[in-house]
């Protein structure tokens, strides 16, 4: 990527608090550590809810993505999008366009709002979800990988979104291989880290205890941890799952593969609720979300708070 | 129950940590609060392994239950097993003295050292469980449920020892009004708590999105839910299980009531590993037991910690 980019921070459903987090984003930058990054919005939409929010935020318009950084000292920098675009097809454009950016290296990345996937399909779009939205056009579908990060720790949902008693049909040994691959590639290559430890837990309770209370560990989760070492990975497990998450543990590795949402979010939002951030791997690009909704029930009551889309600032420039 | 009377503690399985962590349990006396309790074990099995592991605790037999509380002072009490057990059936024989003495009323209630239940079953008694062999005994077979408790939380799974894959075809809208039932009751009537709040965990990812993500929580949670508030039980939910355990969450009920072991188990163990217990509802008498198992990996080595034995034994004499 191209560090001295700026980051491409994404729309979101404007029926969310997309844009008062991004006022407040760009606020917060005087009190700490913020990275340069430009709205691709509607620019008339961020003034409104600035000034209905009673946020001190000016929005300065931007014709190339050359000019944000200097912008971005006096004024939240904004590339418009095309006139006349709103609703569910100014969303997509927003997104788009950043994917757009971020694979020409012009944005060093991009950052993206929450979206509302129900409003987004009923105005006629294909829209299956964020994720494979941005794989697809990076014609990466289907490679698309979670992982939620915070300080205290990266875990990965090796299924995310299906109902809990079809996580073990879902579940193959040849999946939870390449998800192990692209998180210890994302560690080494994007963050930096040497050798990276990647935990897998099992499935059922105490990791089937042997087969006893369950026997996907057995017949997909060992075979997977044992070819991924046979590649060089360093993989290991799978372990009880409520054995992997207290402060003595967490310093033994550095990711854990989870088997499915629960399992993998629990854990993470007891710790981190308000400042986790949702990175994607598997893309050729950076991608990174706050790890919330759009939240709609608070919208323009201006107590949105910003700490995840800032902590996905700050991840999303870390990343090489 | 007789607050006066001493707490019994089991013996636990002899190839398990239960003789060290009883050892380190009465030592802590000093140092701390530690309710009075004599030990339903072999004495001579205790004093060896005092002498091994170096620990100055003096086993001092007693006759009577009554003896236990003067003896506690100076010297570990013991009330000695029939002459001649050892293995399984001195382990047994441990369980059902203490269940007796607690149904009788002369002990407080018992606290249990962990067993191995494979090695139980390979000696050729018919053994499923410690907690369903208690049950058993006190004639509430099948009304067990479990709580996990720490200062931080309390949990409780509705389903337990079965693989996942089985959760959804165990978990009944009845069973789970008996579980709500049994969770309310035990914190009014043991713990004092007036009006307890006891929240539900969905099943599914985001508690099933009003069944895009599966349907159990429309079918069988929400249904048992209302029927407990109509029953003047407070109970609430179905919640999104990975937004009920940070720190703000928590502040807001009593209890959770969980679907399977590792929705309940991750959140606990991730906050207390060491000093979280094992409280049995359900039963007519006091029953708790330390939250971890044998141990047999780190038997002998003196670096078994006694944290949640101790906790158990303070969790058993606060209970009503």
């Amino acid at each position: 990527m191209n560090a001295s980019a700026p980051l491409c921070l994404t729309m979101g459903s404007p029926e969310g608090i997309g844009a008062e987090i991004t006022l407040k984003s760009w606020l917060a930058r005087k009190h700490s550590d913020v990275p340069v990054f430009f709205s691709l919005d509607v620019p008339e939409r961020l003034r409104k809810e600035a000034k209905q929010l009673g946020l001190p935020v000016p929005i300065e318009e931007i014709a190339t993505l050359s000019q944000a950084g200097e912008v971005f000292e006096r004024a939240l920098p904004v590339l418009p999008l095309s006139a006349g675009k709103s609703g569910a097809r100014a969303v997509l454009e927003s997104i788009e366009g950043a994917v757009s950016f971020a694979l020409k290296g012009e944005a060093a990345g991009l950052v993206t709002n929450p979206v509302n996937k129900a409003n987004i399909s009923q105005a006629g779009v294909e829209f299956y979800g964020h994720t494979g939205y941005i794989a697809e056009l990076c014609k990466t579908a289907g490679k698309a990988v979670m992982m939620l990060s915070c300080e205290a720790l990266r875990v990965v949902p090796a299924s995310v979104h299906i109902p809990l008693r079809e996580v073990s049909t879902f579940l193959s040994q040849e999946w939870l291989e390449y998800v192990g691959r692209t998180v210890d590639t994302h560690l080494r290559e994007r963050i930096g880290i040497s050798d990276p430890v990647v935990m897998f837990t099992g499935l059922n309770p105490h990791a089937g205890e042997e087969g006893v209370l369950g026997n996907e560990e057995i017949k997909i989760i060992k075979p997977a941890v044992e070819s991924l070492r046979l590649d060089g990975v360093d993989a290991r497990g799978p372990f009880a799952a409520d054995s992997l998450f207290h402060v003595e543990a967490r310093k033994t590795y550095d990711a854990v593969v989870c088997m499915y949402h629960d399992q993998a979010l629990i854990p993470f939002k007891s710790l981190a609720f308000y400042e986790g951030v949702n990175v994607t791997l598997g893309l050729p690009i950076v991608r990174v979300s706050p790890d919330h909704g759009t939240a709609e029930g608070i919208k323009g009551k201006g107590i949105a708070r910003p700490d995840s889309l800032l902590a996905a600032l700050r991840t999303a420039v870390s990343l090489r």
